[in-house]
């Protein structure tokens, strides 16, 4: 029996598997620079202790998307190993702020199967979860991705799509324990712009552009011990579609996010993730641009509201165009990626 | 009105204007990794906590020109998002060392305004102060940009320009406090040349060099949280004047003050910025080298002497030389960067 | 007298010689964030607090390798600033666990002096040894370096080439003190392979790849503070040999064995270097491969087994094919790093 992990194929999942994955890792002040050398983030909470503090928090917690790419690397070598595309992402909520020196683990549960009408592939569900050295769960988020079949002739299981909600609702949004924003200090933050400024259907361009290098995705993408093989091996992908490797869609969304302070500098932590998508490939050499849109706004409690925010990512083309979709809801060429999530914002 | 930073524009100044910029940062260990990782910094009181705690400090504090870096990058947004030329330094001084954990804050105030003649540009000089989360100044330096005006028929301002030291003066150097040489090792810091080994004029190659590569210089830029947008976009920097992303000046100070090592080891911390120009752009794929002309010399108390530096950097050429300015006073075109400062060394 | 160090040149060693190598490190979780971010390291003992406690130790220690890359960073401005080569390495041991917060020194000394017969060139062999703050000795090696003469009208020392082992023995391993295994979880560790289910002979092909860039390879090397010039000075290396900048050896030895994970995912700590050849340079686009071949086991204790294991190295060539060595001795060209070393690995 070969001793290396050769992934799971679509026949290897059932529905109600639980699978704990490998390699739990301790996270720290280290990975939080990490994340600001790579991607430029600035949101105030992130970045300072005292910032933290001061709208009730022990210290500054990681950055959401980073404690997010943690958890889904874990994921990669029982899920997506064997993975033709991500196709998408729902139902994801940030449960409770990751600290320096958490310990990180993840498992899944396998909650939906569909083999396609090729039989060559499948489609798997799973429902993953993080949690810190306490058990705690800190996030949870559903996707699916297209697997490939072993062997071809395998039946195919009872196809079970579960159902999945177009957004988490505003009322199962969780507020981290005590956060506060009675000293919220804006020209800190670096924004004067708070909850009641934004309205539903507004589109922001972000304005800032980010050339991608192989030495950052790749980098980013080991830190978070995303195993998956396109992005690091160009030896085999020269002789792959694309010929060349290719960039960690999270690394694109921590991109665009980072991006988004610009505009939306005090929808400073990601509540929820809604939805995903991948819609182009990224490769090196590529200048990531954003622009978002208020889809919906939430009031929390007295000091905050959320923002659900459809953010968008571009290639090489002026975020000010707002560019997405044809008259024939065909995405234009330059997008990306297309994020829906849910952002705490102070009140003003 | 945009929710984006356009920053401020040459009329947004007025003399006396007090600036708290924003985004507080905490720094660690981590960024002082980065920085070794980026610049090959070696000098030892920064580099271990028993060899700062055998020269009576509490540990390793975060090197002076990584502070510095950090301090100057949340200046950007609100002084220098629409500069065209950084014109210069002046005035720096490091009041007391940075340790992991401390939490960075920075504020400036304009001290000087002149527009320039063609009506388009205008100077703008500011006080720049660095604090630490108890509010103690850790820094404080002058600097002068060139800026943009919004509006070119806006009415110019009363011309102030302030008066600025050629160089710090020995006596308002900062030794930081308990520091002693009593058990200094020369054999662990990797030099035995101190304070009376040099003399005023003695001008010393630094020999090494180090290519510096897209991935770093951005890496760099980023962990500083500094937001100039020609670093980082190739997108529309193939546009520009050079076509290419343009390096941080202060990426190059780091690695000419590292490659300084080599020659200067015991000049182990800055004490003073007395003045800098980048005298021509530097981009990935360019070799930086230094050398370095001691210009003053100062006592400082029993332990410790101070050298006053002149630290040239160049690119693609030969340290050996000493390049600098040809018989007409123009620089040498290797030449990146013309540097002043004073740093404290031991006492043999 | 210049301050610049120019090395030590063949004739400056003597046998017997203790050289105090300069530039203690603090080492922190940031330079494990480091090393996960460079080579991708998955070894749950280093990854997790967590899982390391769950074996008897205190914390997470730091990985063996990146302490290695410490230690032998300090040992080359004194040793091999003037290396022609770097001939091999033998007898090396880890002590005992470096830890977050540790500071390593460095010290050598010269065991052995060979000069060569065209009189240009020598052979120095030196015993290396890293410390920690507490002056316990956390590792040992040996390694010989081919070393340029200064004056080739030098007379040659006596020549005295050491006894040096073929392996360390297996009684000669130490175990860190107080690990066990009474809670080892292989789904958490990422592999369910044991001492017992690896046998003497057997060949594992590590199938995946990583592909070097130039920033990568720098960055690591400069946070090992090793100062070798032909690492980072492109200017320099257009007109050598390979007119390339070479890749730190090490930097390959880390990305072999983290590319072992896959397949020898519980040999999770090193405990001994029998020896190691770089045998061929390694440069940035090259895409490392590995596969290891099991060339002895020894059991430890109650709890832990070692396997002595041939890691065999790479470039742009399929591991599954085990290419070594042709039929007259002659290393295939795609191999790149030869190295034996001992592995801890849990009974089943």
């Amino acid at each position: 029996m070969s001793k290396t992990n050769e992934g799971n194929y679509f026949e290897d999942f059932q529905i109600g598997q639980e699978i704990i994955h490998a390699t739990p890792l301790t996270v720290s002040g280290a990975d939080q620079a990490f994340y600001t050398a790579l991607y430029g983030s600035r949101f105030a909470v992130y970045s300072a202790d005292t910032f933290a503090q001061s709208m009730g928090l022990p210290g500054a917690p990681l950055e959401d998307l980073l404690a997010f790419h943690v958890v889904f690397g874990k994921t990669v070598p029982d899920i997506s190993l064997n993975a033709v595309a991500n196709l998408g992402y729902a139902e994801g909520r940030f449960l409770q702020p990751v600290y320096p020196g958490d310990t990180l683990s993840a498992s899944s549960e396998v909650i939906g199967l569909k083999e396609n009408s090729n039989g060559k592939t499948g489609v798997v569900y799973v429902r993953s979860s993080g949690f810190n050295q306490h058990g705690e769960k800190v996030m949870e988020y559903t996707r699916w991705v297209m697997v490939n079949k072993r062997d071809q002739s395998a039946p195919a299981p009872t196809a079970f799509v579960p159902h999945l909600a177009d957004a988490v609702s505003g009322n199962e949004l969780v507020v981290p324990n005590g956060l506060h924003a009675n000293n919220y200090e804006p020209a800190r933050a670096g924004s004067s712009h708070f909850y009641e400024d934004y309205h539903i259907g507004e589109k922001i361009s972000h304005v800032d552009g980010m050339t991608i290098e192989e030495a950052e995705h790749q980098m980013a993408t080991r830190l978070f011990q995303n195993t998956a093989k396109v992005h690091f091996d160009q030896h085999a992908q020269k002789d792959s579609r694309f010929g060349r490797r290719l960039i960690y869609g999270g690394h694109v969304i921590s991109l665009a996010r980072a991006l988004s302070f610009n505009g939306l500098g005090n929808a400073c932590m990601m509540l929820a993730i809604n939805g995903g998508r991948h819609v182009a490939p990224t490769f090196a050499g590529d200048t990531i641009y954003a622009w978002s849109e208020i889809l919906d706004m939430h009031e929390l409690d007295d000091d905050f509201g959320a923002l659900r925010v459809r953010l968008v990512g571009l290639k090489n083309a002026n975020p000010n165009d707002h560019l997405l979709k044809d008259s024939q809801d065909k995405y234009d060429s330059s997008v990306v990626l297309d994020f829906d999530y849910w952002a705490l914002i102070p009140k003003g």
